[in-house]
């Protein structure tokens, strides 16, 4: 029999999780406040909680894949809430991007009620959810990812890269590269077609030599066709950015390309774009150029 | 029997892409400001051209790999210059980086002479060019790339990317996902590094999702050992980003990352690290966290 764990949070990255948990043989039991996902899962042999506080009473390992800070924080009190239920000894597995002063009050919380606490955040989108292969880079106490291995690992691959909050720090080292990336290669994009040149010709040239990267391996396509069906969300990557620069200001690092960077994704979301693939970034380029 | 070719500028590039010629089989002469490699040249099979005229004389196929617009200007003219003996028929490959406004001047001067000028920047730097596997852009007419093929063909990847002008255009989108990645790494590592978390572990984990890229693949030691041996130097780096600017300008499209990652090489630059590698602009992102 595997480990009883919870999973708080069954969105497009936390519905699969669970189902490669029941996979693995764990015993899972889910909770999220839109029912349909709850359902299904019922379906494929997960027990539903109700509430958080009945989820954490039945799981030792408790994995959160919820969209942000505040949706987290909401769940942790009350008396239906995740503390209220949670046992000793369990470990609460923070797995949703968020800052790393949050992870490091979340760990601080836990060890007031004995729960041990894990900043776990994901690399990979809704494919490396639902293939396993996620990229997971664990903040913490290095015994409890020990502990908690057993059920990541139904998961992805598992780095355990330092203290609390140094998982989160990582994956907002991770976004700011890949949202410069793809404010690069949108710019190489712009400048090439407005000068005549094929697009599809730059990327292909460009992958050959020091320039390639897999952003443009992977998405090339959606630059050219402005397919940008998510993958990751514009908004989220905006959301990552500002994070990124909260980061830097609070331990006194300025980042001024990613400052830049974020810029352009406001112009995106303000443009509407906040539930389009991140790689939409192209089209506020292409705007400033006059061709959108 | 190969072709007659012309080498003029033996520089890091120039000199290993004549000696490819000469094992490829054509007939080489070469020409340099330098001696040294002039005189190496010839004790392996190549003739020497006391001035650019004559080795003009004696080429179908002229390859130029000089440092700049300025050096290759400085070339052309007068009794003992390129234009004076250049043959009627013969092809002129500039593959020096360049802006795409000099490639189409330099094909008007050439087309008033009878000679085809096709510009053919190349990435892969020093180790591509000893190995022959340079990535070549190439622009101008069809025919004409179809006529250097064989010759280019002895130093790399041949791309026909469009018209005059458009080698010089993919170069510039290169060298602006080049150096802006070399930056966004540079960020990356130095919010970790602040934050206490191991910047050869941020390297590690980046390199397996969508952050992966050829940078962090080729120069990650460079960055964490602090090993700046060029590679590609921070001084062309700079060079070739205010080109992709003078570029956006004149064709109306705003770069306000690269103009960014510009700025920065500037600073590199200042504080004089122009002769070092572009990965040495980590040293700056350091200095503006406090920790040069």
């Amino acid at each position: 029999m595997g480990e009883a764990v919870g999973v708080i949070g069954l969105g497009v990255m936390g519905a699969p999780m669970a189902r490669n948990l029941l996979r693995a043989g764990h015993e899972v039991t889910v909770h999220s406040r839109s029912q349909g996902p709850v359902q299904r899962l019922v379906e494929e042999g997960a027990a539903a909680a109700a509430t958080p506080g009945e989820l954490a009473g039945r799981a030792d390992v408790i994995v959160a894949m919820l969209p942000g800070e505040q949706v987290t924080a909401a769940l942790l009190d009350g008396d239906e809430g995740l503390w209220a239920g949670a046992r000793a000894g369990s470990i609460l597995v923070d797995m949703g991007t968020a800052s790393p002063g949050w992870a490091r009050s979340l760990a601080e919380l836990g060890a007031e009620r004995g729960v041990a606490v894990l900043d776990a955040p994901v690399s990979g989108g809704d494919a490396g959810a639902q293939q396993g292969t996620l990229s997971i880079m664990a903040g913490g106490e290095a015994a409890d990812v020990q502990r908690a291995r057993p059920v990541l690992e139904a998961l992805g691959t598992v780095t355990h890269v330092g203290e609390h909050g140094a998982g989160q720090t990582v994956k907002l080292c991770n976004q700011l590269v890949v949202g410069g990336t793809i404010a690069l290669v949108s710019e190489a994009l712009v400048l090439a077609a407005q000068a005549g040149v094929d697009p599809a010709q730059v990327i292909e040239v460009l992958s050959g030599g020091l320039a390639a990267n897999r952003v443009m391996e992977l998405r090339g396509r959606n630059f050219l066709e402005h397919d940008f069906e998510p993958g990751g969300k514009a908004s989220f990557q905006h959301r990552d950015l500002g994070m990124a620069l909260d980061a830097g200001r609070e331990l006194g690092v300025p980042l001024p390309v990613t400052a830049v960077v974020d810029q352009l994704y406001v112009a995106l979301v303000a443009a509407g774009g906040g539930e389009l693939d991140h790689s939409a970034l192209i089209t506020v380029l292409e705007r400033l150029a006059g061709r959108g």
